[in-house]
């Protein structure tokens, strides 16, 4: 299915209104007694908020939580939700969090937010991965959106890598940046760099793509997410829909 | 071939004048105008000595080098070879380096100096590889000295991690653990932490071990350098050996 752009001039929901409606949708497979996944990002804000509401209404209970990153522990603890770390609990039942990409088979783009390695360890790690995004982040192959993809690598001989990586027949013809913060090179949680990739055609073979990228030594992750979306969440004007793997 | 303990009462040859004689054969293959890479370790030292030294004598010339360790970097410079880096020569002609292990594949075991990813990135860079050893590295298959194989990892929930490479089929009934320096773990050159991993029994199916450990988020890199040497140099008190890929 192709990204459609929202119809102009018949409804209009803002798109922070979509994310929210489709992040309480997700927050409807959390039961008391999980342990959850807690994504990074504007819709997974949505979510902590509903279950830290829920929560203090006493309709869940029993719930610990994994924090994707730094920002969404704060709001975490901010929102009552206790917390603890993969270390102490390596099953997830559950995590929510948002994508920058959806494939038809439900494969994502995930990371333009800087948390990518994080986010994946957790994912990885979650018995139910419930992605929450709104109908433009549909895409008909990955890559197809023309924004950025992105690769974590250590800092030691970044351009190296940069080359590499653009030079791999799996990723034909994409386009290699760093990431910046103002004059700086952009600095993740583990002390490395983001290399992005743009591509000028989406990637033909995702599985082929994810193998060459992590073969290059200096890589240490990259934001293709694959096989590890168990539903989408897809919020558009038209309502909220569902779509699940193997249904 | 397994490892052979060296003859008692025969000949005795102490092992560092056998890794110095197996250094210099190495040296043999360096040319002028070549850029080398420069291993980390006893038997690379003697190679760098012995490069610094035949560049003072004038027999080589237009030597550029890169180092794979800030140790090896700082014996460079003291022994007048000139450095750069892979991201101003990401071709290098020739890679001198120790290994830990030896399968007849020449496939090898690296990094138990703790320099295995720079290693990695550099030999990778390298038209021709030759490894250095004496015999008792020489296994029949990968993981057979019962010694440790080092998985790099980011910091961030590395037991995590380290159950997650315990259960791997591809690694069956490998035992992990952290590498430490004193009471403190061990920190890479790239700020991560070294999971050890100790085989019972010797690795079936090295490629399929590696790609199972490059896809868990969080490694950033391993000590197994598959399809990498094209040379292997091993010295043993009967005389050295060279073992070269496809003959």
């Amino acid at each position: 299915m192709s990204p459609r752009p929202l119809a102009e001039g018949t409804k209009t929901v803002p798109q922070d209104e979509l994310k929210r409606i489709a992040a309480y949708k997700a927050v409807e497979y959390v039961k008391s007694g999980m342990v959850l996944g807690l994504g990074t990002g504007s819709t997974a804000n949505f979510a902590v908020a509903r279950i830290g509401q829920l929560l203090k209404e006493g309709k869940l209970k029993d719930i610990i939580a994994v924090a994707t990153s730094t920002r969404t522990a704060e709001q975490a603890v901010a929102a009552g939700i206790p917390l603890s770390g993969l270390d102490d609990h390596p099953l997830i039942d559950l995590s929510i969090d948002g994508a920058d990409e959806v494939d038809p088979d439900l494969n994502l783009v995930k990371g333009r937010g800087g948390a990518l390695l994080r986010e994946k360890m957790v994912e990885t790690a979650s018995a139910t991965f419930v992605v929450v995004v709104d109908e433009t982040k549909l895409v008909d192959a990955l890559g197809g959106s023309g924004l950025a993809m992105p690769v974590e690598v250590v800092q030691f001989c970044w351009k190296y890598n940069a080359e590499r990586l653009k030079k791999l027949p799996e990723l034909a013809g994409c386009e290699v940046k760093l990431r910046m913060e103002g004059d700086n090179p952009f600095v993740t949680d583990n002390s490395n760099y983001i290399i992005e990739l743009y591509f000028k055609d989406p990637i033909k073979d995702a599985k082929a793509a994810a193998n060459a990228i992590s073969s290059i030594p200096g890589v240490v992750g990259h934001g293709l997410f694959l096989d590890m979306a168990t539903h989408v969440i897809i919020a558009s004007v038209d309502g909220v829909t569902v779509r699940s793997k193997h249904s």
